[in-house]
């Protein structure tokens, strides 16, 4: 790839320092691309919104932010309108609407189509292939895997729109679908192929098409020690912010750190 | 975006009259495009067939037709050998493949993917990642949302190509699987995830895995008003014909006008 | 497309007789494109691995391989370090990640997302929208269908990463989602749908969520002739090497050469 040649960035972009931007990629009006960040080949930001194609003359792009050390990789399309926090990663030919609210640290795999008005916490991973419904609010430490679809719409068509509320810790396995307005709680697993029709409490693994609550998590066996795998936080730590110092230790500074706040 | 500035028309192609193309858009042979429509860019229009590549000095185009006042939105491609009505809507990363013949009014979402050989009638909406097999027959007014698909080897692999039929006003939701033959009567209703193996009756609600007949649509309530949400018709307008004047008054009207023609 | 015309190949490529390179796609170093091979527009080939970004000055891309008489079609990208034997053939869109190891006479549909570390046989097909997770081994003749996913992870999120095993002529139709670290028997047939957690022996037919057993694949009727159509290969010869001969004559023939080889 050759950085910063043959892209085409609006004046009334601000991009910060040490910024790499990819062949053919656009940058639209608005767009305030954080310190560090590369934007890879092929990418449009600030995608203009749809009202734009029935106003050419008139139309004014919302602003959209990407914070610093941010990876956006290629073929990836952000409409104008969004806001990402800092080491934002994206994978290759992602989709994300306007009024995205997503906070730092947070990742979205290839392929995956965030349909806007949503907000999605820290720290969250979103692998492969996602569909994240309009109005779907996602906590932090949030996984979600290839395949699953948040959707908000309880009698189609209507014009009713509830999304979905994904609790802190809570995973979400491959192609599991959540119905309309149900909350996961914190700490909860979906298991794969679950049709989530129902709230599922904290720390609950339900399974099956409709899900069924099976156990706690805490009774699932971790394959690398004796004990139980979950909460995850205590056996898994890549990229998490607590490192190797454990999340336990982690949370009693962290919670200090928020008391001071 | 900057218009008809950086993109590739072949003189073979007719464009109607104030038709936008945007960046890196290429349009082959035989493409013909209906006043006032918009080709985002990146867009590949009359995509030549496979048999392009193996006979690419002999090989012609077949025509390929978009309809007026319709918006492709960027990163579709459509192959040659199809034809889209008017008002006809796209996401982004659409692919559909040839003799695909969409009627008026419709719209298919971002990375759809239509496999060719099919069709589907008027005010139809494939919401983002639909799959449409081969050789399915789409009715008017139906909508499909996202991760859905309708299959078509009932004996895989096999020389049978048998595509799912689905009846006006159908609605299939999220994550659905429609086994091949398959028939969805007029205003059915398959729930998120079912794997629909059996024909289904006008009105049916379906859910499961397998599928299995739950009640009359009728029996669901609106989230809206008292009584029930279906058939929809009654209570959704957004985008459709009826518009204020209300499904049975339009269907009156419609029915007159039918009948003189 | 204007054929090796606006595209652009590194010099550290090796690229052979008679390839046809389409508009703005990128070949990176180190890869080597077999003869009488297509690659479509706006592809991306030896894509560099993450650890570029964060070492730019100092990466060296690992070879990357393409088979003759291979056909990638538009939008797709190959990481570096993967290999793909003669008559490779991609969809649209395609992305594949690095230490993919796929072999002869296979195809791989359009939007589908191989996650790298993982391998193939010959003569397999992925249809569109397969996603491969992580140290999955697929066998030879094998089938997978749309949105099947081939998941790694037993304890999410973990550290463990169990690829499933898919053995040879196996059918995974579509939708269907198969557990980290499960095996599927040879000629099994996994029905639409199904989620399959627990392994599939030989031969036999799977169906739901969870899959269970249903019966032995010669006991599913042909919709072609009397009898049944599994094992399919008796059925079935578009593209397979048996073609006309007939699987019987050929799996003798071929018998013969290996053991002579």
């Amino acid at each position: 790839m050759k950085f910063n040649h043959n892209c085409n960035i609006s004046r009334k972009a601000r991009i910060g320092k040490d910024v790499l931007v990819g062949d053919n990629t656009i940058i639209y009006d608005n767009v305030e691309v954080g310190d560090n960040t590369i934007i890879a080949n092929n990418c449009v930001i600030g995608e203009p919104l749809s009202s734009y194609y029935y106003s050419l003359k008139s139309y004014k792009n919302p602003p959209t932010k990407i914070g610093p050390n941010s990876l956006v990789r290629s073929h990836s399309i952000i409409y104008a309108g969004s806001s990402f926090g800092s080491n934002f990663q994206t994978g290759h030919r992602v989709t994300i609407r306007e009024h995205s609210f997503i906070g730092d640290n947070c990742s979205i795999g290839t392929l995956s189509d965030i349909q806007g008005y949503i907000t999605i916490g820290n720290y969250c991973r979103l692998h492969s292939n996602v569909h994240i419904g309009q109005k779907s609010r996602i906590g932090n430490f949030v996984f979600i895997y290839p395949y699953v679809v948040l959707t908000n719409d309880p009698t189609p068509p209507s014009n009713v729109c509830l999304g979905p509320i994904i609790g802190d810790y809570a995973q979400i396995a491959t192609g599991s679908v959540i119905l309309p307005g149900i909350k996961i709680g914190e700490n909860a697993l979906v298991g794969a192929g679950a049709i989530v029709t129902r709230n599922v409490a904290n720390m609950s693994l339900v399974l099956g098409n409709p899900a069924k609550y099976i156990c706690k998590v805490t009774e699932i066996k971790s394959r690398e020690k004796n004990g139980s795998h979950y909460p995850w936080m205590h056996n898994f730590n890549k990229g998490m912010p607590w490192g190797q110092i454990g999340y336990t230790k982690w949370l009693k500074t962290n919670l200090i750190h928020k008391s001071r706040n």
